[in-house]
């Protein structure tokens, strides 16, 4: 049996839906790769009582351990620490050297911003800082990322009942990630992951493949590939793309290594990742000494934006052109009016136009370019809401372009549009 | 008691972290907005042992509707419905009428993607279609809006066990969110929901004030406020901006507008929404009559992909340059070589000509800009990763240019600068 591990995510701003939880997610992503099973995440608000229940339900199905994000806060209505220790019967006790490590990070805080030297603390400061060096006993504190620390509670079996690690980290997505490495290192952590099996994880992805398609593929693999049943599978479309995960025991190896194989075959023109890399990860490869450019309709700035998300990528951005009106499309993009005029903003040859002009006046060596109604409205019988128009303009060649039409609502078509110019650009690169 | 509801989220993709979970967030806002109180969410992967646990968790702890998401497609890893119809001891029986409507669905997408005349489905597909059109006894079938149909099943109250309602609804948040209206008009949903008490929220939306500051507000309002116990109030720091929600019973509403009021009294500068509407939403309205442009560096497209967003955003977004490359910001926004050269890219200088440059070429009479240091690297002694300059240039008024640092990795610093900049643009469209 692997290790199992159960993630409760705590935060009224989480649970009412006005803020998406990023920690639950994260967790979940490393510990999986860890070859650890994560079996529930759960949410609830900053209520002990909810709290209670939810650190229960995992004890009670089993988990090994229990992570624990948020409710961390000096505030009174941070109550995930006390909640821990009642839960577990370890009083609270305070921690000096604790509270003195968060006193300093606060007083530093206070001098950068200028407030006053750092020396004078507020009563409302101090009385957090007092909550925030509580630490259950026998217990590990974790040294603040912020200013709250983490605690880490080892797993306990008793005849009669058996307590789960506990480890409680921080709410801000930041704290916890850099918190990560100091709490997967104490004895109390270490002790319950170190059990876990060989577990390995393979990612293929494919694009412009139906989901049922890549299923019939699958059934054929049930019966075709020996050992099958060994493979945990699951397949999810996500903006146009199928991405199919694939769990198994490093025994399972070959076995995987012939499904990949076969799924390589039988889709060889959708498949275009099969080491986990996204299509981001292969544009910023293929990219390397080319310069590119963008000029957008439709996806007003999402191509760009998502061009710019990774680190290093002024090395090959030179920029674009979000032409939304036809006054920009001719001004910023040199599209000629009459060619607006005759076949309409989103066509072929417009979006033909904006490619080139993007090219040439970005400098660049290879563009794209996205028109098209993303809606609600601006739909019509011959171009539809969804209807999107696109070029790839490289330099010394014809330009490409193509028209497709996406489901789903205005948020849905810029974001499939955005992946669909991504994936064009990288087989215009490949050519 | 107010009326409690848990959700449980199934999907090992969205277990795993790979894919964020929109459904439980949207359908928690959505009961909040109606007064309804949200206790717990949970995921699990489809795996009918973990799915069981989550519904028997969420009974014990007394909640009195339970919604699923997901787990309704045609293949075997699909387990919902038969999962809770186990779970609640009502045996699955097919549904003739539905097996037809679901046929019918399949044969007409079919026919759409010109796979034959949709008259001969597979036996792969027609055992999925069996599949999909069992129900629970007693249970009420909820018109598919794509090709699940969703199941609604009346609470019971025993003397020894109470079984709250159930509510299934389908994975992918576009079919989830059609069935919506038609899942709460069921009579064993309404039936639940009926019984709520008058709850209003109202949020109060602040930007550039620290959440210490609010929290020594409502401190003081905690002895201020007559009746500030009816309150539950909840704040959080997202993207910049500070928002308070709070939920009160209707009785409660004098002592709310009393607070809302000393909030707006102390912090004049900061508050810029008590209605609930969004920096999006205050955009949309002043820009009305004007035509904006983007001039972007460091933000690279996010501006305008978020100025975009909006249907009808046509009528006043005229476009913008990503002007990545100092030749871009040279070329397409006329920014003086001279200028980059003496200044840097970064300075507050260059945020004024990119401005105004883009005021000029997208025929705007409001622009905005960005040029920054994102990180991770680039940063210097003067200018720190994080380091932003702003322009907002405004036809016939002098361009205003700020500097800001802002903390974080790039990602946070894109999206910090994104906000800052509407933060300007709607002051300046104030003024």
């Amino acid at each position: 049996m692997n290790v199992r591990v159960g993630i409760v995510v705590t935060g009224t701003e989480v649970l009412s839906g006005r803020v998406a939880d990023r920690n639950g997610r994260w967790m979940s992503e490393q510990l999986l790769e860890m070859g650890v099973d994560v079996a529930h995440i759960t949410i609830c608000g900053d209520r002990p009582a909810d709290l209670t229940a939810e650190l229960a339900f995992l004890r009670g199905v089993g988990v090994d351990l229990i992570i624990t994000s948020g409710g961390l806060g000096p505030t009174a209505d941070d109550v995930t620490v006390a909640t821990v220790a009642e839960f577990t019967g370890r009083p609270l006790h305070s921690d000096p050297a604790l509270r003195e490590d968060i006193a300093q990070i606060i007083a530093g805080w206070q001098r950068a911003r200028g407030f006053g030297d750092g020396t004078q603390l507020s009563p409302a400061t101090l009385a957090g800082i007092d909550k925030q060096s509580l630490v259950p006993e026998g217990a590990t504190s974790i040294p603040p990322t912020g200013t709250a620390p983490g605690v880490a509670i080892a797993a306990q079996h008793s005849e009669d009942a058996a307590m789960p690690a506990i480890l409680i980290l921080p709410g801000p997505p930041r704290e916890l990630q850099q918190m990560w490495p100091a709490a997967l290192a104490t004895r109390e952590v270490g002790e319950v992951l170190s059990r876990h099996d060989d577990i390995e994880q393979s990612t293929i992805r494919m694009y412009g493949l139906p989901e049922a398609d890549l299923a019939a593929t699958l059934r054929a693999a049930e019966s075709d590939v020996d050992g099958f049943g060994d493979l945990e599978i699951t397949t999810c479309l996500s903006r146009g793309e199928v991405e199919m995960v694939t769990r198994y025991s490093v025994r399972a190896r070959p076995v995987y290594a012939e499904l990949s194989a076969m799924i390589e075959k039988s889709h060889p023109r959708q498949v275009f990742s099969i080491d986990g890399s996204t299509i981001d990860d292969q544009l910023a490869e293929l990219l390397r000494g080319h310069l590119v450019a963008t000029a957008e309709s439709c996806t007003g700035g999402l191509i760009a934006a998502r061009l710019t998300e990774r680190p290093g990528s002024s090395a090959y951005v030179a920029g674009g052109v979000v032409a939304y009106s036809n006054e920009v499309k001719i001004a910023a993009l040199g599209v000629p009016a009459e060619l607006i005029a005759e076949h309409g903003a989103v066509s072929e040859p417009v979006a033909a136009a904006m490619a080139q002009g993007a090219l040439t006046r970005c400098g660049a060596d290879v563009a794209v370019s996205t028109s098209g109604v993303a809606g609600p409205s601006g739909g019509t019988a011959q171009k539809p809401v969804g209807t999107v128009c696109f070029g790839v303009a490289v330099a010394g060649r014809d330009t490409y372009t193509r028209t497709l039409r996406f489901p789903g609502d205005r948020g849905d078509v810029r974001a499939l549009a955005t992946t669909a110019v991504l994936h064009m650009l990288e087989r215009s690169l490949r050519r």
